[in-house]
């Protein structure tokens, strides 16, 4: 009765992502499915690891993740399940897992050879729908592929504090759909290097001289609603997830604007924490 | 077994929407889940209303509507969850309800506050998932929130008839996925009006001196169809919902256009109907 | 049990498709809805057909299939209901299950006329629901509308070889998520007139000696991962579904393009192969 969910670069008009679920649904007809997203920009690990890493964890024990994401089998690139996390993973070995795994120790890992008589001449993502219904049904690891000891690793940025301690220099990691700009500087590490002292976040030719932790903290909600004037006020802020995220409140993009574009912020653009 | 349906403004790639999937299965394993849209313009309370409005009296008595648009938790924007016309609706009371609810009586409405074992530090959208869940398994809204008297109201823009009776103004409120022109001219209080009279529409430079009641009553099938040229004809109807649309014939807004870039008709733009 | 899968041009945030969703879970609660995909181009039945094709025979044998695309009901387009490959269609009468069922014969086929107590004063689409509906819970097409005996044809572009035998002249019929450029041209058609021969695939200013059977292949991977330089490689190749692409190795149509835009091939232009 587990839950298999899919990740993956298809898009949502072509028809691979519904053949995936047909071919779900044809080897287990009690199949839950659920789309993580299908939008993840072409072969980039990186974004589809930050999307799945913020999505799973919500799922019930035992789900079974499906990346569709650089996933054509090669010499470099053989298809891998594994779990941690007490979640299943499915994908190519392309670095990912090290991505999505972060902390959280690897159970078990195999490179996926299917057994005579569940092997498919279609492209991989039909293996990986091979695994996702064994998986389901309560199968094991060991009957799809031998176990391996190592995973790829890819390093994602990660910020850095300079050697006086003043000065940290981190990266956007994710744009959001109001435009909003999620970066890889996380509170309790920030915390950590801060040590109390007083700070100003720099983006661009921005600063803050404060990190909330909501969107409408940064409203007076004091004054009277018909006098206050916050739309469109720069923020940045601790999100959800615990990353410094530099926000427009109550941004439209395809108005306005969000913060990537009024502040001119880009995917790996560097956010910088001057300490005092 | 009610039906939970996800109305949002959070887009279709980030990881909100299958974070809150994935919460409802965590806490209800046999949930039935449907998304009604996540494009709903940020923020856009009237556009998420018009949608949901539209879609969810189709769906079973009982079913639960969470509604993620303009939904952080604020002193002015308080987590709110209400019953009307057999439905419930959750999300926050800053006037989504009023447009929603139309002329149908709220049977219950309550503020919401998770008791002790439910409560979240997640946000707004994780809460709704608690009291979705909640009465998705039979529970009741006196648990999960203190019954309130009122809910903010908001007025949406109502077409007008001036003083001699003979011209109505009515405003242009959601462009559907054919670029057709979706006005809050109802069809009942236009006939009102009319008592019978001659009229025409007028949409910018346009006008029509009918108003038809399917999009291929502008076409005359006793033409050998060779010889028709229906495609790209500007026409006034009255859609399915009861509504004043003007469309184009078969319009494709990616390719030729269609009646709102054509006519150059706009959310909130003014259409107008004389009489004679 | 039966599967209900949808394909329209409905987009994704209108209120259209989740009506439907509703319209179904309230007439059958047990149902199980998959989506195909709702971002077919207005009006293109030519590319529905290509998508539902390529998805459809992935499900399970007795599944129901409705076509919202091209579907208002009119003289010229009656609605229908037919089943071939064991497979049920709902749509209407505008060439499209010509274009899907290709060699397969159909089994049965209906104009739909919905007996007392079914019928909806709903457009085309909630009558579809309906159909499906009583099919899914092991009704007969029987029931729901009058045998026919013949169905709308429609021509699709079909390739062409010259009088000599020794060019043929095909057509870009789909571009897929990555930009890649799907032609009609398919393998085993063309090793039949090719014969043994060395051949020239021509697409723009472009040629292709080789056609290759994935991706991957046109890869070396005995050079060093840090040597290669194969992202942007411009390739031929036979997709799973057997026909003619002409693609760009690990191509983004959001920033480097793809085949498409960088090759400027577009839907319906030509695509050569000449043999020596």
């Amino acid at each position: 009765m587990a839950i298999i969910t899919l990740t993956t670069d298809f898009g949502l008009k072509d028809p691979y992502v519904a053949a995936m679920k047909g071919a779900i649904y044809s080897q287990y007809a009690a199949a839950t499915i659920v789309d993580i997203t299908h939008l993840v920009s072409p072969f980039n690990i990186y974004e589809a690891a930050h999307i799945l890493k913020n999505a799973y964890q919500h799922f019930p024990n035992g789900s079974i993740h499906i990346i569709g994401v650089d996933c054509e089998e090669t010499p470099d690139n053989p298809l891998v399940a594994c779990k941690f996390n007490n979640h299943y993973f499915i994908g190519a070995d392309n670095g990912i897992f090290s991505l999505l795994a972060e902390h959280h120790a690897f159970e078990k890992m195999v490179h996926i050879n299917l057994p005579e008589g569940m092997s498919t001449k279609h492209s991989s993502s039909h293996t990986f729908v091979r695994v996702a219904t064994h998986l389901a049904i309560g199968g094991t690891l060991e009957v799809i592929g031998k176990p391996i000891q190592q995973i790829r690793e890819v390093r994602s940025l990660s910020p850095i504090v300079n050697a006086q301690g003043n000065v940290i220099t981190g990266n956007v990691i994710y744009i959001d759909n109001y435009g909003n700009v999620v970066t890889n500087i996380k509170k309790n590490w920030f915390e950590m290097i801060r040590k109390g002292r007083e700070f100003e976040v720099v983006a661009r030719n921005y600063n803050f001289k404060k990190i909330y932790s909501k969107y409408c903290e940064s409203v007076n909600f004091e004054t009277a609603k018909e006098n206050r004037n916050d739309d469109g006020k720069k923020l940045a802020m601790f999100n959800a997830a615990g990353n410094l995220e530099i926000a427009i409140y109550r941004s439209n993009l395809q108005t306005v604007g969000g913060a990537s574009s009024l502040l001119g912020l880009h995917y790996r653009d560097t956010v910088f924490i001057n300490f005092f």
